[in-house]
């Protein structure tokens, strides 16, 4: 089966996409996989398989691979005498942040009718975007992590529980995070995530709260990952997650019990409903007092989390037999034809 | 001034943009217009001025017009040579429906760093899906019409207070909405309603209600159009809809009190917040028991809703200079090259 690992963009998180392009290769070596680099610039290249190293990408050696463009139904590649198409499969998006997550990339499939496997544009902005996760989240019955919201222009003058945990609303990563402990530190921490963003979620911050992922997608059924307990740390920085991104060992399955297993599954599904039909995710929550609440959606996780699936490479095969179709719209002009002969044909 | 009237799309709505991108035409005949259509099939044509008329779309001369193709900054020609950039200006998206409205046309232009008028992907997709719409109405603390929702697959032995109007939840328009009077009635409206979508909304049918439409944009400062006190009709259908996008003639504005047009004008710019920068977008509003409640908001309204604004070109040039840029982000493989330089610089 032919497989296109899409990785780079135009995004924060380049780099961590480039790991997890390269984990994924290792992961998915039963299939014919191709690779599509998507530069700072938004140029695409055609990757050969032996150049999957991130120092490739680093300094600059993928300039010398062949340019690919978008064309409907599939990419094709500049030369001499026009384009060429190049049939290279299923586009697994794998853009981590901006462009593959905000709905620029599916956007982009979409249009020009290519079978990709990522979270469609309804979906990437709606999970890319941590207020608009706690909306939807509401709208489908999952409890989430209360928070407040903070615009760039705003009074900072708030009064807060500390310690609170401070994110700007549009990134993944950990990028522009922080840790506050105290009103003094407040400032510094919204100087620094008001760099990335001009709105930030403010939650409160619970330390060594329990901590669960569950990954998953729908095939003909759902089909669940283990339930991961991560590593205890304070959060994630952006080296640790970085590393993180490159993970395809298999990890163990969380020792909880029967009943909080059924309910962190029951919120996968609800977030994952229609919504995410066509795309891996991973979701992340928090149990707190036993209820089982949304921290955050991944539309697309370091690595396609595939060390927390029994057989990744399966599954993506059967995901990528049953992709969301677009409707098929018939334009007949009927109402354009029907005005004209009601005017006797003028224009 | 240059500006690119976009207009067609794989779309129920087509025909109708075809039809306001003629008014547009003619609306802002000051400018330098240039034509580019949008066919069924997602093809790219520029459209010579003197054949902007509805005939020359609906017999399929238009693809006797020269092929264009979307390029990193604007748009080229393809030619014997291969592909020439077209310089074509500021971008107006005018496709209503998919493609236009639901965030894919904003995409493809943001990827490719074109200057657009449109609603952003984040806006198109909160407002094109009317579920999403109320769920950004409440985050901004904008009432509402009450609604549910039901998908195609629930149980539809629901208790209802009729009369109630039945809404696929991501369609413009009036297509596939009915009004439905009694219990016997709704299976029906529920069929019409879900052979274009999987989930709809039901909401109460207010006979009567009073409705108001203001439109607006933010150029260096917010720009609001009179308001509107539409015709009073049972409601739109699609026949009549057709013809309000053909409009070009000045209305009234409404005959209201200060009070209701401050409460209409402060739930618009909560609306358009920061959300909707760089798009021309109307709201329609309901009026009951003296609260103001959002409808729905048209991202991109019939004929740019030119007809509600005393300077429609003026505001178009001034939100031309004003629209919002992507922040540039720099990516300088810091992270893998220090990981490089931790392993000894083997890949």
């Amino acid at each position: 089966m032919d497989i296109a690992i899409l990785f780079g963009g135009s995004s924060y998180e380049h780099e961590i996409s480039i790991v997890s392009a390269i984990t994924v290769k290792k992961v998915l070596k039963n299939f014919n996989l191709s690779f599509i680099f998507c530069d700072a610039n938004r140029d695409f290249y055609l990757i050969d398989s032996k150049d999957m190293k991130s120092n490739y990408f680093a300094n600059g050696d993928y300039k010398k691979a062949k340019e690919l463009t978008l064309i409907k139904n599939g990419f094709a590649s500049k030369g001499f005498f026009g384009l060429k198409r190049v049939d290279l499969g299923v586009i697994l998006n794998l853009i981590h942040g901006r462009d593959g997550e905000d709905g620029k990339i599916a956007s982009l499939l979409e249009f020009n009718k290519l079978d990709y496997i990522s979270p469609r544009v309804d979906a990437s902005v709606l999970s890319y975007n941590k207020l608009y996760t706690k909306l939807y989240a509401k709208s489908v019955g999952v409890d989430f992590v209360p928070y407040r919201v903070l615009n760039s222009t705003d009074n900072r003058d708030i009064e807060l529980e500390y310690p609170v945990i401070i994110k700007p609303v549009r990134l993944g990563s950990s990028i522009g995070v922080s840790i506050v402990k105290e009103h003094s530190e407040l400032d510094y921490a919204l100087d620094v995530a008001f760099e990335f963003d001009n709105q930030v979620i403010i939650e409160p911050f619970i330390d060594g709260v329990l901590e669960y992922n569950q990954a998953g997608c729908k095939t003909d059924k759902f089909e669940l990952s283990i339930i991961e307990e991560p590593n205890k740390e304070e959060f994630l920085d952006f080296d640790k997650k970085y590393l993180d991104f490159s993970r395809d060992g298999k990890v163990e399955d969380a020792n909880i019990d029967r009943e909080l297993r059924d309910n962190i599954q029951d919120s996968f599904k609800r977030v994952y409903g229609t919504l995410f039909e066509g795309a891996i995710i991973r979701c992340d929550f928090f149990v707190v007092n036993g209820k089982v609440l949304l921290n955050e959606i991944n539309p697309i996780p370091g690595s396609m989390a595939n060390y927390l699936f029994k057989d990744f490479s399966s599954m993506v095969e059967r995901l990528s037999k049953n992709l969301p179709k677009e409707q098929d719209i018939k334009i007949n002009y009927q109402y354009i034809n029907s005005i004209q002969s009601a005017k006797g044909g003028k224009a």
